[in-house]
């Protein structure tokens, strides 16, 4: 450990020679949950009406084909859900308020005319409600905590939505194998803190973790902040009950690690969106909970260091690397404006990156630590940095990263892209952007100019960017200086033009640039064999 | 480092006094290279005649829709081949002996009545191959390694095969996200060396890996022995190209962990034994090499002791195990007197483990495997134990597990039961068919009874067992004294039938002691969306 008295300046402003490890024990049980960048009520302000998107989206029309919601259709509703909270009816009174949450999102950006919001209270209420709907063609939509960023889980038009708030029972949890077995409305942070008691972690973790449902991050199969360490939940989800369009509940919560006993058609309810079923509850394999867990946050001069540091970091802390998220300057300084907080370093430099570790030892963790900092500061890979003391600052760097989602909110609206590029090219993107919105006249400090900033940060781990355009309002000249030149951008790179966002109505009509023709008319095939009357989430996805 | 000189006789028999610690760069590319179970090469012997399985299963009855091949189809595809190699002709010639290897399976159990063998040397040929056959309606058997343990990957009649030998060319490999991506055809130890050379690893490893195909690996899902540390191929296999066949080429070789933009098509295939597709390429996730790899056999009383070590290495090894495997007693007696090697022990116990850990730091890797063994050793949990001090006992060690497999090959037949159990019960299948079969008089020493040996090893780190009847010769008597016996057994406990084996023509008719009807129903659904005239490996799977 002698290594940590010469790992210079950044180190030796944390004011204690070596530094104190940050223990599980004296974190708590979400370090995030104070960083969090949303939720729906502190974002949905009443001071400004939301855009409908059947006006913003003036080429998608209701589809003449649905049924249309009747007194009658409501009271059979109300008899099968029982509960008076159960059912918000806009039809056969005026709920135009109650409804408000359900129609629109937390960005601001989509907005539906639903009169009817469901919250089954099971698996066999959501499979008699769906059975009802497709028998009387009512199109649906499945919502979670309606957190997503593409505008998948409102509805456009008149789209029932069931909501699975009221499914939010954890059934069961094995310690000897890890497994949890949760409803799909268990919201995120709670299966999280459940499993910290029995120490173990939920293998997906993200900003909107307080909000979010387990069930909505599996249908859009999320990807979050430590998916580098534990992987996708292609490969961590064991088991789905999900309900199909006309009612047949596919049970298939296998709790075992392996099964190879025919088509693994769970993976076809991971990632899509709603659109073939509606998933009730999820079964998956939970890692044992880190023992000891390091942030360490760092300035850098050029991208050219950061993806050093990335290699660097890779290759020294390798199994015990558990996020290596990349912030640009703009994203940092937005977010010390927003914040009001001073910067964690004390020079500014044009690149930031967050570095955690999570590892079963304390001592190791620390030495891995501590020789990958000696070996990036000491080659000049890193201008400055800092490394978390104590529970307190672990929260404080968290928060430089996860706080740039809400300080972007304050600013207007957010034209967002989450983009996976080879890691080469990660940050060009931006800057090709924001020189393209320059040169077109649209980016500036006053108010006569749409765009704000454009910033880019994300999960460098992931080769998964996020490019932020913030606007002072939506703006359909930015819009069209953007797309699909983005689009094109990232297709000459076979890059994915939606690495964990989804399609939603954001992304649909772009997937062209992501996938094949033939891959999309395979896509068409599935939708039709599971869905042939299309009440899915119709107007998205494919 | 202090524990080391405390930690029992086990270690103190080792000669030094701390262990020497095994560097990744004193262990060949492929540690259990030399340790490999079988190749066909060497276990299909010519003194004595597989049974055809199409007696072996007599109510399996060959699809009179299917087309009945003809000399013009042979012309037709030595012409579009070209290659005089990549037609083994059996129409129009002779060939019966150039043709067993690939009518029958290394366990010497299945045999089909192939006529024709084809091997494309291109995705473009796989699929006018197919488009062909499925113009003409004639059936084919997609076939990689042939190393598959339930006759999937043979014909039952006279199916063509579709061999992927030739198409055995790695593709690209990226340092910087260390994506893969190779033919279908590539030998998974050619991978694995071709990895080492760049500091990765492929994200799979099982004893069949001198023979077995990647694209086989993906097809049949395979698992392996370091599941429990990378994870399964649904969460590594980033992208694939498969043929379907109607000759469409599916083209999703995407080299990014991310890519949220429709359905996960990929995922269909992995797993699915060329049912609905052929797999022509494989785009896959690879972590890099370990620096540090230690190995450690251990001697225990009790499966309940076998129960506490592994939680304890899970807890204290955590992060860095990447192996924890069972053999009991009886395994390891066999692999003694079928190689008559010495036992790595002096005792005999009723269980063993073998534990694996792979790092990124050798110093902390061994303090964290002296901690695990002084507790297992201190708590009386282990009773005896070894630490591979070198290279030649690293690989000596795995041996006496990778060995159970030819052991067994050498003593006539084996019913092979592969399956997924909750922990707890994992070795009760074990004592009970041993129980079962003793009670029915068909186990003994001597020539007069059927079976052999009734032994149980496996991951168990995953939850599979391997429970393996060795048999003198294959008998119905047995077979029908073990199952559905076996299956009813492993319903009970809500396990799997095929943890990773897969279902071939096997294990098909058991599939509903694993999956219920809606789950079969959907399945079949899917196969008829994909497959329509059946042709592709039919007599199997659903």
């Amino acid at each position: 450990m002698s290594g940590a008295r010469n790992i210079s300046a950044a180190l030796r402003r944390a004011r204690v020679p070596r530094p104190r490890i940050v223990l599980r024990s004296a974190l708590p049980q979400s370090p995030l949950a104070t960083a969090r960048g949303f939720s729906i009520s502190s974002t949905v302000r009443a001071d400004k009406q939301i855009k409908y998107t059947s006006d913003a989206y003036p080429n998608v029309k209701r589809d003449p084909n649905f049924g249309e919601l009747t007194a009658e259709d409501v009271a059979h509703f109300k008899e099968l859900l029982g509960s008076q909270s159960a059912v918000v009816d806009g039809v056969t009174t005026d709920a135009t308020d109650d409804l408000e949450p359900f129609n629109s999102d937390w960005m601001r950006k989509y907005r539906g005319h639903t009169r009817l919001v469901l919250k089954p209270g099971s698996t066999e209420e959501v499979s008699k409600v769906l059975k009802y709907c497709n028998d009387r063609k009512l199109a649906v939509v499945p919502q979670g905590g309606n957190t997503g960023l593409v505008g998948g889980s409102v509805p456009v038009f008149d789209e029932i939505v069931i909501n699975t708030s009221r499914m939010n029972k954890i059934r069961s949890f094995d310690e000897a194998s890890g497994v949890l077995v949760a409803d799909a409305g268990v919201i995120l942070e709670v299966a999280d803190q459940y499993l910290a008691e029995r120490d173990h972690l939920f293998p997906l973790d993200l900003g909107a973790k307080g909000s979010c449902h387990i069930g909505g991050n599996v249908s859009t199969n999320a990807g979050g902040l430590r998916l580098l360490r534990y992987g996708s939940l292609h490969g961590t989800v064991l088991g789905l009950e999900a309900v199909l369009p006309d009612g047949t509940i596919v049970e298939s919560l296998n709790t075992l690690r392996k099964n190879n006993t025919g088509y693994d058609l769970k993976q076809l309810f991971i990632g899509s969106e709603g659109t073939i079923g509606l998933v009730t509850a999820v079964s998956i394999i939970c890692p044992p909970r880190p023992k000891a867990v390091n942030v360490a946050y760092f300035g850098l001069e050029s991208f050219e260091q950061v993806q050093q540091a990335f290699r660097l970091a890779k290759g020294q802390l390798s199994e015990i690397l558990s996020a290596f998220e990349l912030m640009d300057g703009r994203s940092q300084n937005l977010v010390r404006e927003s914040t009001g907080n001073k910067y964690p370093l004390e020079g500014e430099y044009p690149f930031y990156c967050l570095i955690e570790t999570s590892g079963s030892n304390a001592e190791h963790d620390m030495a891995k630590l501590e020789s990958f900092l000696e070996n990036v500061m000491g080659e000049g890979i890193v201008a400055d940095g800092v490394l978390a003391q104590d529970e307190t600052q672990f929260q404080a760097l968290w928060r430089w990263r996860e706080g740039i989602t809400e300080a972007l909110s304050h600013l207007g609206g957010t034209y967002k892209y989450d983009v996976s590029i080879p890691l080469s090219d990660l940050y060009q993107l931006v800057e090709d952007c924001r020189a393209r919105l320059t040169e077109k006249g649209l980016v500036g400090d006053d108010d006569s100019f749409p765009v704000r900033a454009v910033v880019g940060y994300g999960h460098m781990g992931d080769s998964n960017l996020h490019l932020n355009v913030a606007v002072r309002q939506y703006n359909k000249e930015v819009e069209k200086a953007i797309e699909p030149w983005v689009y094109e951008w990232i297709q000459k790179r076979q890059g994915s033009i939606s690495a964990e966002h989804g399609l939603g109505i954001a992304k649909r009509e772009f997937i062209g640039y992501s996938q094949n023709d033939t891959m999309v008319k395979l896509m068409k095939q599935l939708k039709a064999l599971y869905d042939p009357n299309g009440i899915m989430n119709p107007y998205k996805y494919i």
